[in-house]
């Protein structure tokens, strides 16, 4: 055996703080699902004391001389890429001063929490300074990570979320959708003004919702031996890969939010819960990107789940759990689940008009964290792109245009991107399943998924994060991401 | 302000400590009320870290310093108080070497594990190696801690659960105790043999249980924006002063066991929800001993909840949660809530016949501790102290005799006197409260129960560790602990 005592150092190092990590992630899933209010003070600190360790550990002064050594040791391909995440990881913790960290989190706090009131009250002009203070914090850290790295700015900062894909590939991607998109969003629309379609006639009691909820998560291939199915306000996936925990929150009188939901939470969950076990607790074991993790939830929710063939499954289960009625007949919940509005709220977008919504931003955040353009800048920006992409005026309606997400209050700059990259990955996964099952769509309707799970147990979860994002999907889909499988696939759902 | 700065060195470790035990109480709260079965392996390893780091921290080699400079500080009395606290965790944490820590770990679970089948199996033989083996590791850390301390072998363990409290202390009431209980036990037993108790009629639904104990847990004060009611297969309190969860557990077929397990636990939580919040995260400000906290659940479950008083409280939530039934007649309800009958079991046992299932243990361990008799003197004391107190034969039935409970297999001796300890304090409790509330029957009839929980916050919750327990008793009742109060309370309850 060689022996590698760097690269052993750093395994042993990474597993406990891979064990921190879940106990965080155990914490911190209770924090929105379970803890009542009064927990909630204390839980903070506890939670801050455990941030506090975890980064202590991933900041470790032993770890620059590991990983050096250990690039010099006699390393396979698996214990090198997950060397390649090690130093990503060591990278990103090191990259930034803690007097930056410090202030970058007390600005985002700030921000986030006037925020919520300023954006019920329209008030753009108060969020702009706490804004200016998010946004200069977000541009010395991305200078840094620039630095460090020899990337752009706004490179370094997407590097966190999508490892591997730049600018440039997005400006290729994107400016691809901006080209035919509109076009397709007013076909849409024309052909479906004339498609009437029966709405579902509530309440639908939460125990039946629940219920629901759980049999399509089991039809889906959730693993109830290895994880839960909570409420929380915001819903999302949580937990560990043995232990996967999923929230969703219903509404009595639309059973259709609660169990999309659930099933676009059930892709995430089935991708962690399907990790390969023998790199768990190793960097290289964690789910790749965040891209890549949507592209599961949406290959779940927009792929399969509001796909023709899937209603005729779904249709029955509605009928069992809610009562029967004629808005569960299959080609009218088809029509339910595919219905195409353009809106403000991009929370809220069907899957046509949602890409509209994150390339908006997208054009909006690059330059803003290049330094092109400024804080004050984006309201007319915003204006003059929600009017060219989906027809719609946001001139002075702060709160539902540029105020809605909190994603800038918090500082989360290169982050909408991947939203779109998963729908797009997601119907290329789709189009090569397609080539080896021509009938796809055929075994869909019969209920036999396992062509659709299989493919993405092989190409997707089975790989974690043994190969970077652009790697990953040349790999898998035997091409670089490209955006006509997903303009093929809407094209074809909807026209 | 004086300079403290070892007790403020001593503070900001110990409120670190405190966080890490949070998070500690969280996950394991959540490994029994929540976590599915396959989460179980990274749970564990999740969990040992924690409890390492936690450990390494009450064992940092700083501590014994500061603490030594800290008693010559100017510190007030809640500070030395605190102090003293922090002395005693600290010796706890130091007193035993490494190795017998891992030893003693090892010979426990594979003990625990092995009594599990042996238990069903009745095999005495079988568990006997295994038991000497902690057996002997208990004797090793009890005479560890006895020449740290001073004390004998089985003071220096109870220590532990009962600070200042010796086995002369438990031979003295312990030893008043069995002249009057079989006696006591026999004239219930004839005086119950002619009264007529109607059983209730099941089946109970879960759900209609589960929204019983909430409103029983509500009208007994529970703050449920600082705790969670759940389920788990061994009832608990866990979780922190802030946030308690409680758990029970529900059987179709009878709802006393579910309605009286969480009335128990409400006691425990109300303990821990009252707990002063300005010494939350010291020593000082947790719970005292496990026989004060018993004396808790004791009062709500035995001197509250079983007495005829609380009986006609109880009558109309029963009927409105579970439909009306003759059984749920107030003065019925109050014999099912009061029979006594000798078992063999301790945990199914009764008010009147539990302190004979504790006393006969603590005849037995305090020996087997001390080194006066051997592992295989067990079965024989148990068959003649058990015919002795409760008339009842356990010859050969080891099952359902000495190795009924999981404590000796774990290598918790000294413990079960906390149970009676708890019962004798509780009621020593209400026979102060009766002085200064000589109606206090009526007023629990009448639902006013604050003369109750006024009394408990001010007495006992408000101090949380201020006093060792000897001490607490006396401040609280005005003199030691009294086996003659609890002698009273059984009389006037059951004759």
């Amino acid at each position: 055996m060689p022996t590698k005592p760097a690269y052993a150092e750093l395994t042993q190092h990474y597993t406990r703080l891979h064990r921190f990590n879940h106990l965080a992630a155990m914490v911190g899933w209770d924090r929105s699902a379970m803890m009542p209010p009064k927990g909630n003070d204390a839980r903070s600190a506890a939670e801050a004391e455990l941030n506090a360790l975890i980064h202590r550990n991933r900041t470790d002064p032993r770890l620059g001389d590991w990983i050096s050594r250990a690039e010099d040791e006699d390393l396979d391909s698996i214990e090198r890429a997950n060397l390649r995440e090690i130093r990503r990881d060591w990278r990103q913790a090191n990259a930034l001063p803690e007097s930056l960290v410090e202030a970058k989190t007390l600005a985002e706090a700030r921000c986030e929490h006037a925020w919520r009131a300023q954006r019920q009250a329209n008030d753009w002009e108060g969020f702009l300074p706490n804004f200016r203070a998010v946004l200069d914090l977000a541009r010395q850290e991305a200078q840094l990570l620039a630095d460090d790295t020899g990337l752009s700015r706004y490179d370094a900062l997407m590097d966190r979320y999508e490892p591997g894909v730049r600018a440039a590939d997005i400006d290729r991607i994107f400016g691809d959708v901006v080209g035919w998109l509109p076009g397709l969003i007013a076909r849409v629309r024309d052909k479906q003004a004339n498609e009437p379609v029966t709405a579902p006639v509530g309440p639908f009691p939460i125990e039946h919702q629940r219920a629901l909820s759980k049999t399509v998560m089991t039809r889906l291939g959730f693993d109830f031996d290895a994880g839960r199915l909570d409420q929380s306000t915001h819903p999302f996936s949580g937990g560990v890969p043995e232990d996967v925990r999923i929230t969703t929150r219903y509404r009595e009188d639309d059973f259709l939010q609660s169990l999309m939901g659930t099933i676009h939470e059930t892709g995430h969950a089935r991708f962690e819960q399907n990790l390969p076990r023998e790199w768990l607790g190793k960097p290289i074991g964690l789910a790749r990107s965040y891209g890549i993790h949507e592209s599961q939830s949406l290959s779940f929710e927009m792929q399969l789940a509001r796909s023709s063939a899937f209603a005729g499954l779904l249709s029955p289960l509605l009928s069992e759990h809610l009562g029967p009625q004629p808005a569960f007949e299959p080609a009218n919940l088809a029509r339910l689940l595919t219905r195409v509005r353009p809106g403000l709220i991009r929370v809220d977008a069907d899957e046509v008009t949602y890409p509209a919504h994150v390339i908006l931003r997208y054009e909006i955040e690059r330059p803003l964290i290049e330094g092109e353009i400024e804080a004050e800048d984006i309201p007319d920006l915003w204006d003059r792109k929600m009017f060219e992409m989906l027809g719609l005026d946001t001139r002075g309606n702060f709160r539902d245009g540029c105020m809605q997400d909190v994603h800038w209050p918090l500082g989360l700059f290169a982050y909408f991107p991947s939203y779109t990259l998963g729908a797009m990955y997601a119907a290329q996964w789709f189009a090569s399943m397609r080539k080896t099952s021509p009938d796809l769509d055929q075994q869909i309707a019969d209920g036999r998924l396992s062509a659709v799970f299989d493919w993405l147990q092989t190409h997707i979860w089975s790989q974690a994060s043994r190969w970077e994002t652009p790697e990953l999907v040349r790999r898998t889909s035997g091409s670089d991401l490209d955006p006509a499988h997903f303009r093929r696939h809407l094209e074809a759902r909807y026209l």
